[in-house]
């Protein structure tokens, strides 16, 4: 009853409660609306709090309780509310996280910060930690979890059945669906779908009734292999070993899955000028327009050295101002064209459909491509400035620098992410300046080039 | 052994083994170098035959064996090959792909070939496809699958575990966890953990031991909402019912949050002007141009409309042709900040951070964040112009014009996505031309008009 109320309220109600209830300290009142009901709407709710309500949320629940708030709201926000906590209060609270979400959360913070937090972890929990907050980004290592059911080979069913019964509740929870059979030296033995042991005598072993030669990956294994591994076999979870057998986690199809989408709302950030970091409007807005800024004041340097180009040819310029219409014209048809092909890029080496190697099969493929549209938009706009200026010329020299360009642009759109990949550069985050830097100043470079050689016919 | 040589033979050399056996009609050799070994290149292989091979691979396999080879490839790759074949083969394959499979890969065919295969398949399937097919993306109509595991409330625990066991091979591969039970309208009462029949007598009946009352979703929950649902819940799967508690499908855990992955891969080929459907460059010239064209052709008449400010302002420009510099600068540093803004109300908006009325929010919240921006960047390119000329009227005239557009820039690019959003518009298709075209025409506008305003003392 209680639940259904809560979700039906509308979520201004919502917030006042909980405001009410933080400022009058009813802990119950709290977690009653943050925890119990449907969940949809918490991590909003503490999203709107302002700063001082949040700090005195925090402050009121025990460790236990923020852990379980936390888990319902997105790591990054996480985040932002573990940095303003003393380092000993954040820790117990994370030391309460799933394994893979503590090294999630911690990785968004700043260095000092997680650095502090880790000081006051317990050392196993602060060493397994620091081993997964280590493994790069797309990789297994990334995404496991230490969580697992594992028994030793000379158990039998009946022993593993006792146990998992006596401790339903806790396995339940971890939506455990295999247990992993080690041997003393916690190498890998073989998998035991918890499923199989329905059909399994109670008296055999746990190695005579486990999967043996279980397929494994290493902590190298890519996001996309991963996902291609779940995609051919109907497996929910794989075991990530270490050269010697040992079993350092699990990776479920799950977390496979949200890694990829992770890797997509990323890139998409990246792209948009947010160097991929998360940005919510609660936060302060020091933090937000720093943050904007630092992208910013890089692209600022780009342009000024691409509009330095346009300054050498200012005699041309004056003598053909009309000229001044098209450069916005073709820098900004350049920079489209050329993402159109950067996005096809990034695309295929996402899919893993095209390797950083292949620079000329990109190369054919795009400059076809570029070919092709460059002479159409050509033709479009150098038609225009002709009609308009009534100069056959002008429209020459326009459609002529246009068509060039959207060849170069394309060309560098398909072959920059493929550079940066080979390099071990983030495709994402400097694809787009790049691109922008180069088709501009071979844009202002050809419009104003092929004007100031064709002066005579312009003027 | 075999599988390993395959895995180990670099990529050039499996292709080229695939076009002999292709051209050798050898069959089984196609299937063991398709469908047998590590998969991970099986989608590579088959985008890069060229398309006379690819039709003689198609020609060659039964359905049954192309249904195999598809499920291995990206469901766009399938439509792309299923496009060229005739209906009837069309349809035989498709028909042996699974229910959400079958409709996801219809809907990226054009209206014409799609219908055409639905004629062509068994009533039963071609109607439910028809209704998978219609369910908007984003919901979890679109998502749920019919290939599920139901029982009668009135069976015994034994006669379940005998069904399953009868039919265990099938099942594994559904990788089936749950069994629905039903009542004799087909309308949901419960759910059966199969690990729970571990621990049940054998002579219960499914009404006892089933989980009452489970949570449902309906066809039209958003994604967000199901992964919500999984992220609270430890389930692996969840029952789509209709208002009558009839089981229309279920949606599991890793298609909901592939769909995720999916929508924000989508955003960003949209954002990158390919209107989000996949290019790949296997795909023939005159496809890829074409659809690249459709965006370029919007793109170029918004860029004449902006472009059409500087023309009436030829005199200005004329007279103070330093002005040209700074064009392309205040476009492109106006497009960039208001992408970001464009991009945290992107995210805001898919994780339900934000909802699309809360405009005034958004406001306030972009504006000072524009108003600081504006400031830093406008003071920055102000002074570097008065240095260049030595002018201080030459600054002030381009900070100025840099600043307020910065703020109309980042104001405009965090509310037209709610817009969009609010007339149930797509904003990551529309947000990033709309911005452009008003920031690019405000731009120009400010600092030419300003310009004009002040011309005495620029000249």
């Amino acid at each position: 009853m209680t639940e259904e109320l809560i979700e039906e309220r509308p979520f201004e109600e919502n917030l006042e409660s909980l405001e009410q209830a933080i400022n009058g300290q009813s802990i119950d009142r709290i977690m009653q609306l943050l925890g119990e009901a449907d969940l949809e709407d918490a991590a909003k709710l503490v999203d709107r709090l302002d700063a001082e309500d949040r700090k005195s949320l925090f402050a009121l629940l025990t460790a236990e309780q923020a852990a379980e708030v936390l888990e319902n709201m997105y790591y990054f926000q996480g985040a932002d509310i573990v940095e303003d906590l003393p380092p000993k209060a954040a820790a117990s609270i994370i030391a309460r996280l799933d394994s893979d979400d503590r090294a999630d959360l911690l990785n968004e913070l700043d260095e000092e910060d997680s650095a502090a937090i880790l000081e006051e972890l317990d050392r196993e929990i602060a060493d397994e930690t620091r081993r997964f907050m280590a493994y790069p980004d797309g990789t297994a290592g990334a995404v496991m979890y230490s969580e697992y059911l594992a028994f030793d080979a000379g158990l039998t069913v009946e022993e593993i059945l006792s146990d998992i019964r006596s401790q339903r509740e806790q396995y339940a929870e971890f939506g455990v669906q295999y247990a992993y059979v080690l041997d003393d030296r916690h190498r890998l033995l073989g998998v035991l779908p918890i499923r199989n042991l329905l059909f399994a005598r109670h008296s055999e072993k746990a190695r005579e009734v486990m999967i043996r030669n279980p397929i494994t990956v290493d902590v190298e294994t890519s996001i996309h292999e991963l996902n291609n591994l779940f995609e051919q076999h109907h497996f929910l979870g794989l075991p990530v070993v270490d050269p010697d057998g040992t079993l350092l986690g699990i990776v479920d199809r799950e977390a496979a899955s949200e890694a990829m989408q992770e890797a997509a709302t990323e890139d998409l950030l990246k792209f948009q000028g947010l160097m991929g970091r998360e940005e919510l409007r609660s936060m302060p807005l020091a933090t937000r327009s720093k943050r904007r800024l630092s992208w910013l004041s890089i692209n600022i340097v780009l342009n000024l050295i691409s509009a330095s180009i346009i300054a050498l040819h200012q005699d041309t310029l004056q003598a053909v101002i009309a000229l001044a219409v098209f450069l916005p014209i073709i820098s900004d048809m350049s920079g489209c064209s050329g993402n159109q092909a950067v996005a096809v890029s990034m695309r295929e080496l996402s899919l893993e459909l095209v390797s950083p190697r292949e620079f000329l099969r990109v190369f054919f493929k795009e400059s076809s491509v570029g070919l092709t549209n460059g002479i159409v938009l050509g033709l479009l706009v150098g038609v225009l400035a002709w009609i308009w200026k009534g100069n056959p010329a002008l429209g020459a020299v326009v459609g002529s620098a246009l068509a060039l360009n959207t060849v170069i642009a394309v060309c560098v759109g398909g072959l920059v992410p493929l550079l940066l990949k080979a390099f071990r550069q983030d495709p994402a985050l400097a694809s787009g300046p790049i691109l922008t830097t180069v088709t501009d100043m071979c844009g202002f470079l050809l419009i104003l080039g092929i004007a100031s050689l064709c002066l005579p016919l312009l003027v």
